[in-house]
């Protein structure tokens, strides 16, 4: 049987036939079987001598895209590409059809944004080096959201080995994919379809409410607000979204970027001091850049602790299961805010 | 403000606003925010004098509702409600609205299914023992599945504190549930729209080219395939689906249950081996029992070693990223699934 080959450090974008979601095959990354069997127990390195993003250009990282420097020019965060990408540049996406399957050669951007200090993770950072973050995140947004073949971008850190991360050094990951996930397509159709039944953003309705009601919230400023999902996927889930509506994370502009920073720091702090420190994840939900307009959606970030371990029920039903109240993890969060 | 309120012990669903997306808040299962901390860092009980399942009745379960003997009578296998149901039984479910948010009295059944041994996983397990344990499912299914307000029956197996299983003496759950979710909903719409489109089932055209290519099969008899899918979520993940095409597994007929025993027992043998017994999960997917008929759909299970964690990238856009070949995978596996 003739089907198109494609080198093996090239990653493949590979389509459910079913669902229509989406894979990667990262064969730059790729393990021997044998490899996974030591994999599972692997250890995360953590010793700040030995750390590959404490000098990145002497461990052998790419070169810099990007780097901000002190008075002093001392480096205070740098981003460059990942050395085993999950999706890598180059190219434009080749289609990799096998017979009834659809499939393409992953092609996109896959960087890491690294913070100077090894042992401050953000909920100990100041507001000001937090927002510097952000403000890195928006300029390599910028940098490639208009790149051909670039329909989505996904930011992400992994704070924690049970969060994922493999390299205890504070960092975070930008991923730009030329596909809109189902699972993105939910919050996009779902925003739309609310904004169609009832003329208002479905995010700005909930924020309105908790707001007024507010058991949930865990932290507001005057542009932001930080708050425990009525629907919270796991113990200690957070949101912190704008309250002003608006779609794009890239057009946070430079004043309401400190106030961004405060609502993340306070956030991912009172997880620290209320739960020593979990392992967690975040990631931006922002619109896609796929040259259309999402006018109904509204861009958030969600924090996700490690609070339990998603199995069987959640994997195969997408219901998650939580063990407490997100009334009570919010009160219990708010009184930690405090730093 | 005035809202419903409900008992602490009855759990809570709550649905997203913006993707419908369903959460349960199990606050029978509840724990003080605190106690988290150290549920981070806790231990799987592993030992067999001390386990609960060893001898359920005396280890205070709940009475069961099914058991099966050998001659001897002594159990082989035993099905009780579970001791901290996700959801319960008894009253029909109550509206829960807040707001703009809607929820609902978490309704329904939540069972574990134990076999004997402790020591034996299913891996280990012979033909025959899969295949009551088959049975068992089926039996319950089929009593839960036409009662009042139950719309999805889930039957998943944890296997490994990594895969989230809280007792290490092998069990798989039952849950019956009074709502689809999103996520079953995009295998329903998904198969649907092809059967519309193409007129034949996805999942038997999946099948059909798999068993032609090869290259994905880990085990095939007369009745069932086992195979790496072409859109592998996770290294090493595995389907095991009849051949034939059918929506509903609780029509499994008992000469094709020992067929199924064995391609189960196949898999999870080839995992066994392969991984050095790797912690998993599996699921049942079948058709809604909420009434409607779904002649499209294809029934299967879904085996998900833990070969990795799913971290923000994942979490985030619902696009896995694997670091193996299922080819690559599939051909390991095969080489294993002899015992």
């Amino acid at each position: 049987m003739q089907t198109k080959t494609h080198t093996s450090t090239e990653s493949e974008l590979r389509q459910d036939l079913v669902t229509g979601d989406w894979v990667i095959i990262a064969t730059g990354r790729a393990k021997r079987p044998e490899d996974f069997v030591s994999l599972q127990h692997a250890d995360i390195e953590s010793s700040r001598d030995s750390c590959v993003f404490e000098d990145p250009n002497h461990s052998g990282q790419e070169p810099d895209v990007l780097i901000y420097r002190t008075k002093d020019k001392d480096w205070t965060l740098r981003v460059f590409p990942n050395k085993f990408p999950a999706v890598s540049r180059g190219r434009a996406p080749r289609s990799l059809e096998q017979g009834p399957y659809f499939g393409m050669t992953g092609t996109g951007y896959h960087e890491v944004i690294v913070t100077r200090d090894h042992n401050r993770s953000i909920a100990l950072l100041d507001v000001n080096a937090v927002a510097e973050l952000a403000d890195a995140y928006q300029e390599r947004y910028l940098n490639l959201m208009n790149k051909k073949n670039i329909r989505y971008i996904s930011i992400i850190h992994n704070h924690g080995k049970g969060a994922g991360a493999s390299i205890a050094h504070p960092h975070s990951q930008l991923f730009a994919v030329p596909v809109i996930s189902p699972y993105v397509q939910l919050e996009l159709s779902g925003s739309e379809q609310y904004f169609k039944s009832n003329r208002s953003c479905a995010y700005c309705t909930m924020f309105t409410y908790e707001l007024k009601r507010r058991e949930r919230i865990v932290f507001e400023n005057s542009d932001f607000i930080a708050f425990c999902p009525y629907a919270s996927r796991s113990a200690f889930e957070v949101w912190v979204a704008p309250k002003k509506h608006s779609p794009y994370f890239e057009r946070l502009n430079d004043s309401a970027k400190l106030l961004f920073g405060e609502a993340m720091k306070n956030s991912l702090y009172a997880l620290y001091a209320g739960l020593s420190n979990p392992d967690y994840n975040f990631y931006v939900h922002t619109a896609p850049c796929d040259g259309n307009d999402y006018p109904h959606f509204h861009w958030h970030v969600e924090i996700l602790p490690k609070t339990s371990t998603w199995a069987g029920f959640e994997l195969s039903t997408g219901i998650e299961i939580s063990t407490i109240q997100p009334e009570v993890a919010a009160d219990y969060l708010r009184k930690q805010s405090s730093y």
